[in-house]
């Protein structure tokens, strides 16, 4: 059975067809260019076309999306996406009268767990634990083969668990979020912060100018023994690993898989977050997990969402 | 259909006769006079015998025995005990001779989770989370309607989350764990640490002998505001709110069941920890928890094994 899978970003909509095995047919990806409901629904209408094509036009049975926002219920409505500045937007039901086919949205990141779940780097197990940090701090939790979704479809909202009371003013209005510490966007927030606050290699490395900083800057600055880097990094890297070890903890996974491109690309903070998970996680549920790798990169997600789209 | 549910403690063992709904039939309750595995196997029988007896002997499926301690996989063995002073009983099997019945041996938060979920607390959700406060601290989950074991059996061990780093020791031999500062074995330790470190109303309640104090003297001296009271309450509160809104948060329950002997009894501590997950859940978890008390009080081990007894 074959299913079509799409994963909608803030720049990029891409469309695959995939295999009930999870194996990728074809792909195909197309920059957004009308950010409008309207707009987008056309983009991945030609997305999907290009992948179905190079497929060879074959039978497909449903349609998954991921997306990067908060969806309400199961409905097909985009409660909020960021990205694109939505709110509200009925989106399962335009994009399914454009394909005419069913369309089911899922989280973004709940459709990449599932995708490494099945066809990468969580074949075979029943219990797992994903982890991405990138811009953001998110989590997805396959207990006994199945998604944790909980009861207002928000289970797994890992990085708005508090690290500290009384913390660091979050994105989602709260204080002392993981993500407040850890994600990218705040990442490069403390190293702005590092700069305006004294001397440091960061100044440097931005040529004076802290817009352009990335978290690459913050592991050139750790590799050159840079004090503000480096403390944001233990600190950092101490709060996930701390929340990541507890998490294990409680839910006893086979594997914990890590991913996203602020730890693939930032080994310092990886190697600080590894040991810390190695540490903490309380010793009957450390015996029984593996720490792994994504596997899948980009294809992760249309693979999951291609897969979600005709699980129950 | 009927079940028979065990409840071993440290002291006693109950036999209860219960209903799939979760009714109890019939209860008996006997104190272990010989703690050996055979002596207990008696004791256990005969509790079995009086309850049976008391429903009018009626036709029984299998038994379900919760236990305190750390059960090996599912195959009737009981790896700890520690207040049986056992390590590697292989319990089931002497029990199943003895009964004459198929046996399942359960964790008893476990068993005394299920039984709140189907027939007191939890009744009518099927995302709940259950956290203990006893002599140790400890949790179960159910997401989905199902009791959620983990890869090794260890899931919900959540005494031994990290609080803080090189914190406390624990009697699990690690460091830091949540247990280590609000379980009652803990508490009082903390309690005996305040009367040898310096003035306070701890002293006097004890009349000088630190090894009489309870978590109620805790209580006492916190409503005299006994400054190393209110300090050991304030740290175990704020860990234990911090830890339960993280859990929350994570796993978007319907609703939070809280129970065991130290919340129960000691309504500072216990309004602290409720004011603290109110604050520190994050608001979309926040929005679908009910926060209630566990409703079944010690019946809730024996419906709960029982019922357990022939889940699959």
């Amino acid at each position: 059975m074959l299913s079509l899978g799409i994963d909608l970003g803030g720049t990029f909509a891409r469309a695959a067809v995939v295999e009930a095995s999870g194996r990728l047919v074809s792909a195909a990806k197309t920059a957004l260019q009308n950010r409008s409901p309207e707009g987008v629904v056309a983009t991945i209408h030609a997305a999907a076309v290009e992948a179905m094509k190079a497929a060879g036009n074959p039978a497909v049975s449903a349609c998954g999306v991921g997306v990067a926002g908060q969806l309400e219920g199961d409905h097909g409505v985009i409660a909020v996406a960021p990205n694109l500045g939505w709110r509200n937007v009925p989106f399962g039901k335009l994009l399914s009268d454009s394909l005419g086919r069913p369309v089911r949205l899922i989280n973004d990141l709940r459709a990449a767990a599932w995708g490494e779940f099945v066809a990468g780097a969580g074949q075979g197990c029943s219990d797992m634990l994903v982890v991405f940090v990138g811009s953001g701090v998110g989590s997805a939790i396959i207990s006994g083969g199945r998604l944790v979704v909980g009861a207002s479809n928000v289970a797994g909202e890992f990085g708005h668990v508090k690290v500290v009371t009384r913390g660091r003013s979050c994105g989602c209005g709260e204080q002392g979020c993981l993500e407040a510490y850890a994600g990218g966007h705040n990442l490069i927030a403390q190293m702005r912060e590092a700069v305006a606050g004294g001397p440091t290699a960061l100044a440097a490395l931005c040529s004076g100018n802290p817009s352009v900083l990335t978290p690459a800057h913050l592991e050139e600055a750790a590799e050159m023994k840079d004090g503000a880097a480096l403390a944001i990094i233990e600190r950092a890297g101490d709060y996930l690993a701390l929340a990541v070890a507890n998490y294990v903890t409680v839910m006893n996974p086979t594997r914990l898989v890590l991913g996203g491109g602020v730890l693939t690309h930032a080994p310092t903070l990886r190697r600080r977050v590894t040991e810390g998970i190695a540490a903490y996680t309380n010793a009957s549920a450390r015996r029984a997990v593996h720490v792994v790798t994504a596997a899948l990169g980009d294809d992760a997600g249309i693979i999951g969402a291609g897969l979600l789209a005709t699980a129950k």
